[in-house]
């Protein structure tokens, strides 16, 4: 039997530098004899960046806050079944840019739509499903949005104003917090270079807590 | 204190001619001096009919029951949101074109979706919100197909096989019969005049019956 792929997902504001992040370490795993799959959300199969693609066009500025949600969740539902449920299934790890803790940090914190209506959500979309470790990247919105914004046009999300990000970024530091078996907090303040050896640190100690039992099935 | 409108859907699979009797009834509604709005789902709205699209479009054939099943309710949300509620606390009476019985019917009896699941969604999107009264177009799928083809190239749904609407049927008819006093079931498979003139007795007993508090808000 194959062993179940790992599932981790890139989390922080914009500007962090996560996305960054996710083609060196697929790099690194896949030089240990890892398969890899890197995706993001919302979108990662083509009906989900339909999706996606309403979700950031800035023409639907007026878009309900429930549209919303429904939204983001129709196209982890899509996600899931077309991409991450067969890699993992397949014994690939999948390296997701975003994934839940996103929407409760945009659509819970900055939107305030009640944690309880969006695990609820999550619930019926994932069942059980969670990330096995998720990496938060944290800084100032301040910072964050002034990176994203040299990137040019900003799309609907990275429009919103600082106060939207603040809450946001408060909802991701909050469940790390509550959490800290599954979530590694990097500071994103700090040069490229140096983040980029702390996520290898990190993966390669998550890699080593689980050789045991990965070696019994890598023959 | 303005009354609340009154919210009619029309359901039916397709080809029961559903959406040939609400201008009718919209037009009789309004000489007898109500406010009304026609509308359809999914869509309705403009980011709703985006929604729509998605929905519809025979490229996204492979979609998944359960991303079916949120944008259908996003679209929803959105509806709610910038058409329905409004309107009905205006005092406007909504004639809308399929509404969530046709997501039990079609995401449950066609697609197989368990009812609890869109019962859940029920009450996350829409709270205590029903129609006050459901025009069921009943028919024989056969028919309705055959009907609903002469129209030109099938969408998404209307390319599905006879036991998809078979199946949407038998929802739709246990779903009236099982709350006759919001139900009406009109047979369909009758001259249009005919079916005409069963709605606009159906609705003119609709109106009398609420003609006592009606009066008390009209002045």
């Amino acid at each position: 039997m194959t062993e179940r792929g790992r599932f981790i997902t890139f989390e922080g504001i914009e500007g962090a530098g996560k996305s960054s992040q996710i083609a060196p370490l697929a790099d690194w795993l896949r030089a240990r004899g890892r398969g890899v799959v890197t995706t993001r959300e919302p979108g990662g199969s083509p009906i989900a960046e339909r999706i996606r693609a309403l979700l950031l066009d800035r023409a639907n500025t007026g878009m309900g806050g429930t549209t919303e949600l429904l939204l983001v969740f129709a196209a982890r539902a899509e996600h899931l079944a077309q991409v991450i449920e067969p890699a993992l299934a397949a014994g690939t790890w999948v390296l997701c840019d975003r994934f839940t803790d996103a929407t409760y940090a945009y659509q819970g914190g900055g939107r305030g739509i009640a944690q309880a209506r969006i695990a609820a959500l999550e619930d019926l979309v994932q069942g059980d499903l969670r990330p096995d470790l998720t990496l938060l990247f944290d800084l100032p919105p301040e910072l964050g949005l002034a990176r994203a914004r040299r990137r040019g046009e900003p799309d609907r999300f990275e429009a919103e104003r600082l106060g939207f990000f603040a809450a946001a970024r408060a909802v991701y530091r909050g469940r790390a917090a509550a959490c800290p078996q599954r979530y590694r907090v990097l500071d994103a303040t700090r040069p490229l270079g140096e983040v980029t050896a702390a996520v290898t640190r990190i993966i390669g100690e998550f890699v080593e807590s689980r050789e045991d039992y990965l070696s019994a099935n890598d023959d």
